[in-house]
């Protein structure tokens, strides 16, 4: 059995890190790590786990970390440096959840979230989007397990830019998320009262995830290219739903363009090709499935892809242990199929 | 006082107008029209009308058409047109919510709709956006009353078309609709268990009020143009936020931006521009007003335009009242001034 | 014009009073005290006030009280003490929103909210319930504004209790309320995720309302009575639905009950009795209203009274408004008169 | 391996059936039968099902259910009746999920029901509440699956009544349930526009699951009793709360009674107990589990029980699903222990 450590196990991701790993055939959790919840069992904090999981929050202990194979960071930005590095030099695998260590370029960090303690350790990590990085995330020490925006618009984008079929910068990507997204907070803007009947843009034009989105689709496309990400707020409790639109290099009606989605994830198991209709949200919400559909504007001769997930699991956990997955040569399955429940 | 009849009374744009109209101070209901529901009080079919509201749905019937000032016409296209053939026959004041009256070129409308009946009568009638074409509706027999979708896309546009401020077919709508924008319905795809904490796009490349936002969008540039439309679907019950991308033809900041849209909806009580932030859907709902908020993606050279209105009242029968008022030289604002009770 | 000073305003319940007192032809608003927002206008912090309200916060000044006519006093309890009495002082017409100036009988407060420092002025204020108490609220100094539980329990039972037609110790309240009665608050427990697609109990067998319920109560039944009262969280924003249990005295059927309901509410607008089918929330939020709906179970002779309210205008800012209609002797319905925007 | 034929298996109860049979290790799917999709993948009506589960629905064939060695029905009462006696003249176990093999007295059957065809048949079946009635389940024929109010009911009430520690006429159930306990409908009263922001009750005082759980209180308490039932509709998809009130017959405080339930359901592993707080519907949504929490009313000697269940699991399929597991004398656990995805 392969035993793992989830450090900042208390947040909405943490949670769904154990209750996923519960599933996994071939793990066990050692320890649950969460300073702000220290010496509470978890059946306390979060009744869901009663007679399941017998497990109490720890402070952190590095000796917590060396009896892990795994270690699963789901820290703030910033705060998980620290971390990942301490189980780095311990040669442990380490997934972490937190933006730290997905770019290759130091400058597109910085610009968007500060000075960073341990820049050479990006060498050593890995952009943990397992479709497109598998061969890497299997040689690299650290995962960068992806964001969740990043994560519905890249591999819905990815087929086109890797047959350079749109024009470089008419990428927008409109995408919509569910609250869970924000993380466990007591925002006021998060409230029930503030959410519920409503919907919003937020972070237009300046939102985080746009860097990492670029970096990624440039090297997929083989030039450095820019594009409009809008991110909106949901009110539902998970899911993301992308639309995008790009501008087609050549004629191609939807039938086409579905063989070359088909053709590009052929053995993903994760990824859905919708031949008729279009994915809802609820279709994905939770599994680790990535529901991919397609339409064509002729006139426009643009392309609009529909691109879901559930931000918890593609989008952060599942992804997590899909990489875990990869990291022991297990099959990437393992533990990770469900159907969504959604009634 | 003048009098108002409503034909299609219990659907939910009819059901709003009801609701409207009883805080218009120069206005009568007349009669409520609904074979479906005749000879039944109102307020056994809508308990929220009890003590406020001594009406009973009736049969249609020419009679009570005759007695009115104003007649609304809350049918489906098609249906319609007999109605509002009617009321101009009579010489009425006709405000239509349907579809039928909302063309200048028929092949448009024919194409998406049908045949016409009566296209003579599509010269006879305005586009009952307030805004934009407020002469037109003072001097037509029959006013066609946008749709949902339009309304908040082409007022979110109107400045940047009629400056020739964005490249002609760069236009992107993506808009995001309640639930109510379907009408009064039993379908299994409107249940709740299907809506709930689901999102999804629907009708891509193929809406029908594509075409009326093209030819109004066309209008205002002054060449035809081609745009492109998604709708989706929110769980919630009001309000449309439509984002818009375009690219523009200058460089342009937001502040400039800003300042031309304050500019061009100089006088319209209706119009809100916002200098900070952006408009939520919960700031409009519930009331008549657009709320417009703008960015420049300065890379892209990309306008984003977000438009919010309440489907049912700026959307439906709130700018049916405007107009109302337009047609009968009343203030534009009266009995529209509310504010909304978002939480 | 009444002069109207909201002290508190930019609470969910302030906030509600300024867009009721909006609606009222006899009220002009003099100022909005909230010291957290002093010197920000009020469109910035709630958009839905642009082009209707030009007015901005400020902080505490007696001065603004002296030129006031009538003062609505929106603070949590203990608080609102000071303030009270320092309008009280100066001779005005005083609301109170909080809990306290609601009993009669100290040592009840006492038990639920701690000290009092003002005791005596209990004496000088009137149960703001106005279907019960209207006579007292026109001959005191200071009204004490009913909770929004209460309201819908109260004015549920009265007829009942009045007319001592069930057994004193059998009555029992399951109330389930919206999420905005819990305030304009940034708690985690109200936070979206954990709100919606959830329900609960909380404070069972031991909620403060349920003394205020209990003293109330025992006045109307002319004797000290205990009762339970079960509230619970549910994921709307707003409403308050209770389902009253109560054994009978005697034989009575549903239609008998109902002609005594209707009697004892002939004269009052804002009670609407069901004869047939039940209230249900959607058709009271957005209103004064409190719709009322019996049934009773002959096996049990046991009778169960639904009763609706919208916890923010009956259960607070309306009843607030109605009673400062009572006070300066203008009919009570005066800018209450709306119909809810259910869909 | 165990073959599953499911008739019904287009229906909410049907899906959550096919949905959590994936998850048991020791069965296999051999046909979902539903003659409204006969012959369309259930991919195409279900897309989460791709990837996961390649069957077509199937039109009733005696021959599917003779390959069968168990047969789940999910169809309405009355037309259960045919497909059971089938089933069950073929020597198969059988688990009926409608309400037509839950009662042993006929008379309250038909009552609510009308006439049943196979009134012998009552007495070949058990009613499967797993936790009481066990030793029935293993040794009957056919399996009548609990109503869902009842499961949540009843299970809140057993210590009670077992043990004789309540007055027999005092209970009172006040439920609020999810809508997907309304089955797969296109009502306009289950549409999203109907039940967003509402919260109603209904059927009040005649509710078909009252003589349901009255029959089976009564036999655990051991003599006739009558109850008050009320069922409210909660605008969430799944889960029931049941909050119950009853009269104790002797001084108990809240940690006795917890007591007393520990002990009565020592062995239960899917009936939870709360010794602090109290359950809340995301706590269980998405499981099997019953959780319990438990409140006294000193002043009125009552006790308040707290009874939340998932309605389509504990309240239909996972409890079928526990029932077979006790038939094929598997641990009754087998393919039935997940944590609730709450946020």
């Amino acid at each position: 059995m392969i035993k793992a450590s989830i450090i900042g196990a208390s947040g909405y991701v943490g949670i769904e890190l154990i209750r996923l790993l519960l599933k996994h055939p071939e793990v066990e959790i050692s320890s649950i790590i969460s300073s702000s919840n220290k010496d509470i069992p978890i059946e306390k904090t979060n009744p869901q786990f009663k007679k399941i999981l017998n497990l109490t929050f720890k402070e952190f202990d590095i000796d917590l970390i060396k009896e892990a194979d795994v270690v699963f960071c789901a820290l703030p930005h910033g705060v998980s440096q620290e971390y990942v590095k301490m189980a780095y030099d311990l040669g442990k695998v380490v997934i972490d959840l937190s933006s730290d260590f997905r770019y290759k370029d130091l400058s597109r960090y910085s610009k968007d979230y500060g000075e960073h303690k341990y820049p050479q350790l990006l060498n050593e990590s890995s952009y943990g989007l397992c479709e497109i990085y598998r061969e890497e995330i299997k040689s690299s020490k650290i995962v960068g397990n992806p964001g969740c925006y990043p994560t519905s618009a890249i591999l819905g984008l990815a087929p086109l830019l890797k047959n350079k079929l749109i024009q470089k910068d008419s990428i927008i990507i409109d995408s919509k998320s569910g609250v869970s997204g924000a993380g466990k907070k007591s925002d006021f803007s998060y409230s029930f009262c503030e959410v519920d009947e409503n919907f919003k843009a937020y972070g237009v034009a300046k939102h985080r995830h746009t860097s990492e989105i670029e970096e990624k689709c440039s090297f997929l496309f083989g030039e450095d290219l820019n594009l409009s990400f809008t991110p909106h707020l949901l009110p539902v409790k998970r899911g993301i739903l992308s639309t995008i639109y790009a501008t087609l290099t050549k004629s191609l009606n939807k039938n086409e363009l579905i063989e070359i989605y088909k053709e590009f994830y052929r053995d993903e198991f994760f990824i859905r090709i919708y031949e008729d209709g279009l994915p809802e949200l609820k279709y994905v919400t939770g599994t680790n499935f990535v529901d991919i559909g397609l339409k064509v504007d002729k006139k426009a001769n643009r392309v609009i892809v529909i691109s879901c997930i559930d931000n918890l699991i593609k989008g952060a956990a599942g992804q997590a242990i899909q990489n875990m997955n990869i990291k022991f040569s297990l099959n990437e399955k393992t533990g990770l199929v469900t159907v969504g429940e959604y009634f």
